[in-house]
């Protein structure tokens, strides 16, 4: 490797960077390597969803079952009906999202326990256990963290921003909120005029690149254009479904313990060697709850 | 196509949405379709470097001259000796930078007309064609355009956001600033912390998904392991060296114009028939100033 090269890896080994030496500067992940093992909660596993692709690839999705219970049920009724399998990556448009389903019309019969028309869900009563994050958004009155996720609000309403790796539902013009038989990441820059426009059904936390780096589809608005070019779903499967052994399970960064306040105090104000100004601030979509694999 | 696929079509389609009835909403594709010639500006081909790919693909980044000079001098001097040629893709790091140059230490000897060690340029006085974006930012005083750029400023010096699309110079350690031997592009959300840390040479304005949508890098940082992941970079050229016939020609919205603040307003705030809510705001890197081949 260049200088260049293992001097931008110091430059963006923040999450490599080891915190043992005493002189060290406070950095995310030092606090995260400090971080005490009840600082991480685990994630349910009936919330977490599990997309195996045809080349072989995993995406892991938390589900948003708090935020958006109707869809997210659908999410789970589609799972267990195993209607996704087969289906396939049907969209991809660069700097903004990756879409997979069924690409042709009519979709198949859906299960029984799905509800074609579940309500809006695109926002929810500020929850008790928000956490104000304090630096300024552009869109929202404040923003924060609950539970585990990130959260916008105007006060009162609380709703998902559409950060990268959030997963939203697609739908058809108003009043339709989707049903969650197609479903959408977002891959570049957070979109944020979409926030409270679409019912939010999660969260990749493992396996993005499946989605992120895959070839933009050549049809308007990053579309597959022929069946060759969609990437196969092989299953979607609800991970309290899986055989022990094979089921995943992750852990997110308690929002309310004083590890993620530290965390994101040290997101705000990097202070290691590489850095010649430090932002005094963070933004929503670049201040994630941390996510690891249960150890 | 599925409604669903159909509708959303509809929801992501204001970049291609007609305006052509009366009684349709202004939206972003409207304001530039109804765009006099005049609030068109030339890029000069002075400032246009063309990278050419082994797999076919090219890249064109219009370069920040007016806010790194030397740092884009050093990336003419790089092209017109060639000195890039043969070189590669290095890196690809998700929701982060896609970094190219040489791979291994030493680096090819420099160009004579390369200054191996360039001044900071992470920022400049506050541009008097500045014109601020009236929304708040989550890491600047204030946010804005400068002749076709977007900017930051805390009300004296400006510099350039590190927005998806912004291609920067690498570097080691402070106080190293980085030859431009080896750029970045950034590919997901806005790192912004790296603001004022980095020199900026310039945008992707063409071919970006020959850098986004490229295989992550298995090794720490997402560089590369080996040869063969390495996707060989076959010429960068700048385009005013080009026969006319190869010469990319490429023209942004003038940012001082009546269309770029109805353009930035129709961004704001989307009225067409997918929006429940409209956000009343967009943020810096969701305002990059429209780039269009020169008809």
């Amino acid at each position: 490797m260049t200088i260049r090269t293992l001097s931008l890896a110091v430059f963006l080994a923040v999450v490599a960077t080891q915190a043992s030496a005493q002189d060290k500067p406070v950095t995310p992940s030092s606090v995260l390597e400090a971080a005490p093992a009840t600082a991480w909660k685990d994630i349910a596993a009936e919330d977490l969803m599990v997309m195996t692709l045809a080349d072989g690839s995993k995406v892991v999705v938390q589900l948003a079952s708090t935020f958006s219970p109707q869809h997210v049920a659908n999410v789970r009724a589609f799972a267990r009906a195993r209607w996704w399998d087969g289906s396939a990556i049907i969209r991809s448009q660069d700097n903004y999202v990756t879409q997979w389903g069924w690409p042709d019309e009519p979709e198949p019969k859906y299960p029984d326990a799905v509800k074609a028309e579940p309500p809006a869900e695109y926002e929810q009563p500020l929850s008790k256990a928000f956490r104000p994050l304090p630096y300024r958004d552009a869109y929202a009155v404040q923003v924060g963290h609950v539970d585990g996720w990130p959260v916008a609000t105007d006060g009162q309403a609380q709703w998902l921003p559409h950060c990268n790796g959030m997963v939203g539902v697609a739908r058809g013009l108003n009043p339709d909120t989707g049903s969650s038989s197609q479903l959408y990441a977002i891959i570049g820059h957070a979109p944020r005029h979409l926030d409270r426009n679409l019912a939010m059904a999660g969260r990749v936390v493992s396996g993005m690149d499946a989605l992120s780096a895959r070839p933009r589809g050549t049809e308007a608005l990053g579309f597959y254009k022929t069946e060759a070019e969609r990437t196969k779903i092989v299953s979607v499967r609800i991970a309290a479904d899986l055989p022990p052994t094979e089921r995943p399970a992750f852990q997110y960064l308690d929002t309310q313990s004083p590890t993620f306040a530290a965390w994101i105090n040290a997101r705000a104000n990097r202070k290691d060697d590489f850095f010649a100004v430090s932002a005094g601030a963070v933004d929503i979509c670049n201040a994630l709850p941390p996510i690891r694999q249960k150890p």
